[in-house]
């Protein structure tokens, strides 16, 4: 089943399929793609990884090489809706396992050509190498907003909120993994939640007009050790209170009460954010354009504290959290 | 020895180390790094990845992890400088094995630093995930020269040319391979050119500044291969004499008159590009600041034509060499 090629055939016949827009001055197979960057004064960078066996299993994904594709791109666009940007452009690196065919990756990347138009990014270039296991590698450039969502802006008194529901992915990623079982729309809401996340870009955006939001982030680590990286970087504490943290019915269904997985799984990449108290969520929902709920504020108490959950929570507290990273996330 | 480590120490530890410039507006540590760029409307990206088993060993490094940190950013460098672009600012992706310690990436982040302040970039943004190898994926930002030297621009009649020597890095990845012997200052010198490639910036800054500079590529998948990306692009032939191609004298001493791997072997780094005819060596030598030297010309002839080496260059036309990827580059 597996027909051989060479990686600068792969990539000839990948970049064939690009859709670019005149920003794109020179696209793949040069040294270095040139973009025009006309309107933006300051610019926003991030990189993320997917790593088989550590970030996915192959079988997850190999009736749906295009939710891979996608998934890529969306983990990084997140990073640029964290701070209210518009993504603009992506170079892509790709390490190529034996095994895999041409069909694959052309599939693969027909959902990341998706995911790219649907959010107007030129995928401007790409690198193809060889290695153990296979691996997207992802740099999106983008434009900032005139006030970008930084994790640093907390202060005490100020609102925490969420968009959508929180927990699902981790749900997904154990349900496929077999450490839980579900069936029926339950296992497919969980697992398309995982493997087809979506990233906030509009409500970032909205809310990057908005004076009164503080700090913003993305959920991938899970919702306290993100909210350990604004208290962090903002030198303030937080309170949340779980039993306000907004769940699916099927995570209900699944979970029942434990709420663990919502406040320690991660990979949702719904926006958790801080505003100058006052905001409603009602106000909130309509301007932003998604969900949104309010789940703690923020203290000066250097720590984030989760009441209102009894053991729901399971063991372990916050500095466990912190070093319960086994998918091994870091950094940006 | 190995002292274990989480993903976000590890980030922490290595983003404390960084020497940012006045152009990054915001570091690592949030969601996306932040970066002005007010003096250019074009930009060059490029990603480049290095992967433990297949680019090199660790033992090549593990006495001297600061030489991969820098080699990884020189890669990247090499690409801008094939362009004659300024780089500015770069993004780090390290997957981390198990058996490596603090200390060993705490030096190879010197490497990276030192590579980095050399040509002024900044280190904006890192992203660390556990994996099976090493791995160190950098996507780099520059600014774009009015007129960007790509690969599409030769015509028939144009001189080809080279700086420095060629087939010194596949001479050195042989002996550390063990495929090869060699001693002394032989052995330093080729394994050094492997280990501490230099990026020609400021020869390619300079040569973007000619109006006769029609095409160029740095020289990273091997003389005739590389030569073969312009031939392809820019829709002509090529005709180099193999006796004119430069080598070292440690080169010669090893392998005498083949010229196979000064053909063929990849990784040097130098940049090979075509002029109008008419330019001397002297005359470029001067101009750019390296040594430079005429190997052949642009025809119409569709292919790349090697002459005057006879047997020296083994077996294996073009279309052997296409496929020649050992080392899994392709693409940017």
């Amino acid at each position: 089943m597996t027909k051989p090629f060479g990686e600068f055939e792969l990539i000839d016949r990948l970049s064939r399929r690009l859709k670019l827009s005149a920003r794109t001055i020179l696209g793949p197979g040069d040294d270095c793609a040139i973009i025009a960057r006309p309107r933006t004064r300051h610019e926003l960078l991030t990189i993320d990884s997917m790593i088989e066996g550590v970030h996915f299993k192959h079988e997850w994904f190999s009736r749906q090489p295009e939710a891979l594709g996608e998934r890529a791109l969306t983990v990084n666009l997140s990073d640029i809706a964290a701070m209210g940007g518009t993504p603009a452009a992506c170079l892509v690196n790709l390490a190529v396992r034996e095994g895999l065919t041409m069909g694959f990756f052309e599939r693969l990347y027909e959902g990341l050509q998706a995911a790219a138009g649907a959010a107007r990014v030129d995928i401007v270039g790409g690198n193809v190498t060889s290695a153990k296991a296979l691996a997207i590698t992802i740099a999106l450039v983008g434009d900032a907003p005139a006030r970008p969502l930084r994790r640093d802006g907390a202060k005490p008194g100020d609102d925490i909120f969420v968009t959508g529901t929180i927990g699902d992915a981790a749900c997904g990623w154990r349900i496929l993994g077999g450490e839980l079982k579900a069936r029926g729309t339950t296992r497919d809401f969980l697992t398309g939640r995982f493997r087809n996340p979506t990233a906030r870009i509009e409500a970032g955006r909205r809310l990057a007009t908005m004076k009164s939001a503080s700090a913003a982030i993305d959920v991938s680590d899970g919702l306290t050790q993100d909210l350990g990286h604004i208290v962090k970087r903002s030198g303030v504490g937080a309170e949340i209170d779980a039993n306000t943290v907004p769940v699916s019915a099927a995570y209900r269904a699944l979970m029942g009460a434990d709420l663990g997985l919502a406040l320690r799984g991660g990979e949702d990449y719904e926006l958790l954010f801080c505003m100058r108290a006052g905001r409603s969520e009602h106000a909130l929902t309509t301007r932003l354009g998604v969900p949104v709920t309010r789940i703690g504020r923020i203290t000066a108490a250097g720590r984030v504290e989760v009441r209102g959950a009894g053991a729901s929570i399971g063991r372990g507290g916050w500095d466990q959290m912190l070093s319960d990273s086994r998918r091994g996330r870091g950094g940006r």
